[in-house]
Formats: structure tokens, C-alpha cells, sequence
């Protein structure tokens, strides 16, 4: 069987290792600082902007909407006007953001697991022990 | 059976959405631009300096100083002086890193079979289509 749509060796694939390929972009938007975390907080349903900048610790309104820009640019997060009133805005993850986001999950769990890697038991950095 | 050693929800773990918490840096050093491509590059086995260098399309020698000064700080890759002749540093991943860079390579695949979510067969942006 010679089922080329299907078979994921048969499509064109980038190379992030190359300084000029466009999958580095891609890549590095969805592992950039907020991509990750707002990616993260949108994997649990659709979210507002004022759910989302709460939810994101430390991010300014600035980033927060750039980031949804990026991404929705990239067609990983989808920006919705609701018709409900008063009517609002809500983000949601494309098919393509859950497949990425269902990826993003393990790092995210990995990193917090591993933090006695950087900050020992005692709360002292990895580094001064 | 109460085995709390083996048991990951009895450790004490981070939460990235919070700005303080050290698993946003750990996570933010995994998933740096840099990050991702020397961890990767270190999958295949050690590497030397110059192969890092020559392998990683676009990267400085500042930034690849950088980056693996950073990944050694989190315990991810090991520095290593090989007593060979004549003598040279080797840089590999540690169990961490392994495990790490084991959860970046589905992402990294990701970026690379969804190239044309950004860019369309024809080689135009996908925002100008």
C-alpha cells in the first residue's frame, strides 16, 4: 500500500537545526516563555483575556497579547467572539494546538517534578551546594 | 502499598504558572531557543565543542557558551575532559538530560512535519494567505 497523504515520511518537513528554516520559528514560538504557559492555561477549555492574565503569574498585558497574536497566527490558538451578553472574547486551541500542547504537558510536568534539580531540598540553588 | 519514594505525587513539585516558582526558569533553560537545539544535538551521543558549533545552524560561540553553561548548571549536560591525545571536552546529556531531550524530540518533530502551518506549499506566509 503507497498511501502517500497519509504517511507523515511523504509530506515536507523542516529542519530546526537550519538557521533559515521556518519549522525554528514555529518551534520557538511554541516553547517561548508565555507561549508555553498560555498554551498550558488553554489546554483546560476556552479562556478569556482577564482569565488568562490572571491565571499566567508575571505576564503583562503587552505579552500576553502578543503571544495570543503569535499563536494565532501560527493557527494554534483561535480568537472567538461569543454572542452572549454583555459579549466577549474567548481563546481556544486549534486541532494543531491541542496536538502541541498535548506535548508542551510532559515538559511542563518534567520541569516542576525536576525543581530540587535547580533549588535544593534546603531551598538553596543546585549551584551552591 | 505506601511506597512515597517512588511515588510522584508525594514529592514536592513546582507550578510554572507561577512567576517565582524556580520550574519557570528550569522549564525557560529547556525550552530557550538554544536550549531546545543543543539538547537535541546531544541525543545522538556526546559532542564536541566544534561539532555543537557546526552543527547548530546560526548559534554563536557566545551563545553556545551560554547555553551550555546553563544546561550544566541545571544538571542536564555534563562537561567532560576525554584524556585523550591530543586532549579535548566532550559535552553529553546526563540521565536528566535524557530524560528531558526525550520529551523535546516529539515537539521538535512537531515543528518540523507542520512547517506548512506557517508557511504554505507554495513557500508565502501563511498569514498572506
Amino acid at each position: 500500500m503507497h498511501d502517500d497523504a497519509r504517511s507523515p515520511d511523504a509530506r515536507p518537513r523542516g529542519r530546526a537545526l537550519s538557521a533559515d528554516c521556518p519549522s525554528r520559528r514555529l518551534l520557538g514560538d511554541i516553547t517561548s516563555k508565555w507561549g508555553v504557559l498560555v498554551l498550558v492555561s488553554l489546554h483546560g477549555g476556552p479562556r478569556r483575556w482577564s482569565e488568562l492574565l490572571r491565571g499566567i503569574g508575571g505576564i503583562s498585558e503587552k505579552m500576553l497579547a502578543q503571544t495570543l497574536r503569535t499563536l494565532e497566527g501560527d493557527g494554534i490558538v483561535l480568537r472567538e467572539a461569543r454572542p452572549v451578553v454583555p459579549p466577549h472574547v474567548e481563546y481556544r486551541l486549534t486541532d494543531a494546538g491541542r496536538e502541541v500542547t498535548d506535548l508542551l504537558l510532559p515538559l511542563l510536568n518534567w520541569a516542576e517534578t525536576h525543581v530540587p534539580l535547580v533549588v535544593g531540598e534546603d531551598g538553596t540553588p543546585a549551584g551552591a551546594r
